[in-house]
């Protein structure tokens, strides 16, 4: 028997943000516009979420823009979306009940009402919070997975480097080459404290601030022979200089350019690409949606490595609904250490 | 028994051709200095071979830099090394015995000793000449079957853009690509006539000329729903007019980058760079040494399709020996139409 859909405790309306204009450049607060809109009781095949976390990810940045690519932009004047986490308050499918912690992606949002079909429940893992189904167990951590292993191809005794390597995605990207065997892990990172934290927390066995010197210099010092995959979520000055770091048939795992998010003219490439040739380079980007057949088994062995403590994960909380284009726009200048979120709940 | 070695035919000295001066920029005449230099007889193991053929090819330009790569550079002073073709004229080797027909790596000379065992000799292919295995059926070939097959991966159906398409490597990658039921061949070249070749004698679906305009604009032409595969044998521009035309899980084979080879700055490489993330673009190096495990296969399966008439193959010949560093000049301008090889023997 299906639930009646009922919205206990819902209010009539609630806030959203929007899309007011699409930024040129570096996004600016007048880019998005706080809304308040009626609260939709689920229909049939809906669930009605009270989202308490919300994700804030580099990839919308791209979205913000009126562009054909492998996702469609936000609409102008229209609610945006995005990872959240939240409860079910009321059900109009019988999968799931009120109470039911869920995982969609309707962010940007207080309340969502989610077509049962793209609302996933997550079953609690003793001592992480739910919202780590955006970060190490949702998003960032299977494309952290499936790049280093799937379209890296990982193997044993390899030199990794990581740019943006303090981040949702990089700092995965370090723990897990370390887990499955890598000889050297070195990461990148945009201040002396993040540096700290990598070697530090998250066991890599280098890391530098690329805002202390060339990347490339930096690199030779922490990888003095080499290295034989880079996992590049940052494009620019350190593409080309892993490029030249990797050796014969090294692999470059290209999984964002945040560096040039914000350019309004391209920015040339890496200067260097020809010696892809000679080395046999393999450069490869990798999206979370290709690897959805992987999900079973990153569920499996990450959520172990997190349950044995034998994996590391932060988040940056940013407090308020009203405070995520902040939270975006602190992300796109590095002012998260590892996962970026926001709390609805105070 | 070890055959006596005897120098029946070969003259006492003999030319060959030295590195004299390390190019910068395009290489000149004087950059290379033609020496006699005795003919030394073969000790054992060697064999004593007469050039009839002598191949240039652009990779040749890299090993004129001073700089590590996947091949020392060629040494001042001494005699250059490529591939030749010849027949053996006297033999150290129980292996070989005069009039055999070899193939090896010592060319830019007329008469060469050769360790036997980096001497192949080659089985005649009724109306094929000897100098095939200079190209269809020799590295060029291999080069164009492994890069389009094994790194490129070719699959039925698949759309395919082939840039430096009237040379050794492009012209058998297009027609390779057809044999193997793509879906559409299209290739670029640097003159009208190199385009009517390739969709008069090779079968190319369309082909263009690079120097008629922005390559972007003409391959959008040619292919207006995009590409699925490119095999690149210039870099610069054609490079990132073939990212942006590659649809999603598009593969890129690197194989040359003839553009950039006498360039003595750095090029920008190619601003579009990012969009392998979206489209998870595969970029990938190919050296034909990697490959010698499928030259049985390449031999057999090419091989066949030149009996049966399926596969044609041009040369670009240059008489005289002493015209050698011109005819290597020449091809780095695009003056070849197929394979540039250098006659000897009149």
């Amino acid at each position: 028997m299906a639930a009646e859909p009922t919205v206990p405790q819902a209010p009539a309306t609630a806030r959203e943000w929007h899309l007011a204009a699409r930024p040129r450049g570096w996004p600016v607060p007048a880019d998005f516009a706080l809304v308040e809109a009626p609260v939709r009781t689920p229909g049939p095949g809906e669930v009605l979420v009270r989202n308490t976390r919300l994700s804030v990810d580099p990839y919308m940045r791209g979205r913000m823009n009126d562009v054909k690519s492998y996702i469609p932009p936000f609409r102008l004047g229209e609610a945006m979306d995005g990872g959240a986490v939240g409860y079910v308050v009321a059900s109009g499918d019988e999968g799931f009940a009120p109470g039911d912690a869920v995982l969609h992606g309707l962010g940007w949002r207080e309340y969502a009402t989610v077509p049962a079909k793209h609302a996933v429940k997550v079953p609690r893992i003793e001592g992480v919070p739910l919202s780590a189904y955006l970060g190490v167990l949702g998003m960032p951590g299977l494309t952290a997975y499936a790049g280093l292993l799937a379209v890296g191809a990982l193997k044993e005794g390899d030199r990794v480097f990581v740019s943006g390597a303090a981040g949702a995605v990089g700092s995965i990207v370090g723990q897990i080459a370390r887990l499955k065997g890598a000889s050297l892990v070195v990461g990148s990172a945009g201040s002396a404290e993040k540096v700290a934290r990598l070697t530090g927390e998250y066991g890599f066995d280098a890391a530098f601030n690329y805002k202390d010197g060339p990347v490339g210099e930096q690199l030779a010092k922490a990888a003095p022979e080499g290295i034989d995959l880079y996992f590049d979520n940052v494009g620019g000055e350190h593409l080309e200089a892993a490029i030249s770091a990797l050796g014969v048939h090294g692999r470059a795992v290209l999984c964002g350019a945040i560096a040039q998010y914000n350019d309004t003219s391209a920015a040339p490439g890496p200067r260097n690409l020809a010696m892809a040739i000679g080395k046999r380079l393999r450069l490869e980007g990798v999206l979370v949606g290709d690897h959805d057949a992987l999900r079973p088994q990153f569920l499996a062995e990450v959520g172990g490595w997190l349950k044995d403590g034998k994996l590391r994960f932060e988040e940056t909380v940013v407090d308020g609904f009203e405070n995520t284009p902040q939270a975006f726009l602190d992300l796109l200048r590095g002012g998260n250490t590892g996962k970026m979120v926001v709390r609805l709940d105070g």
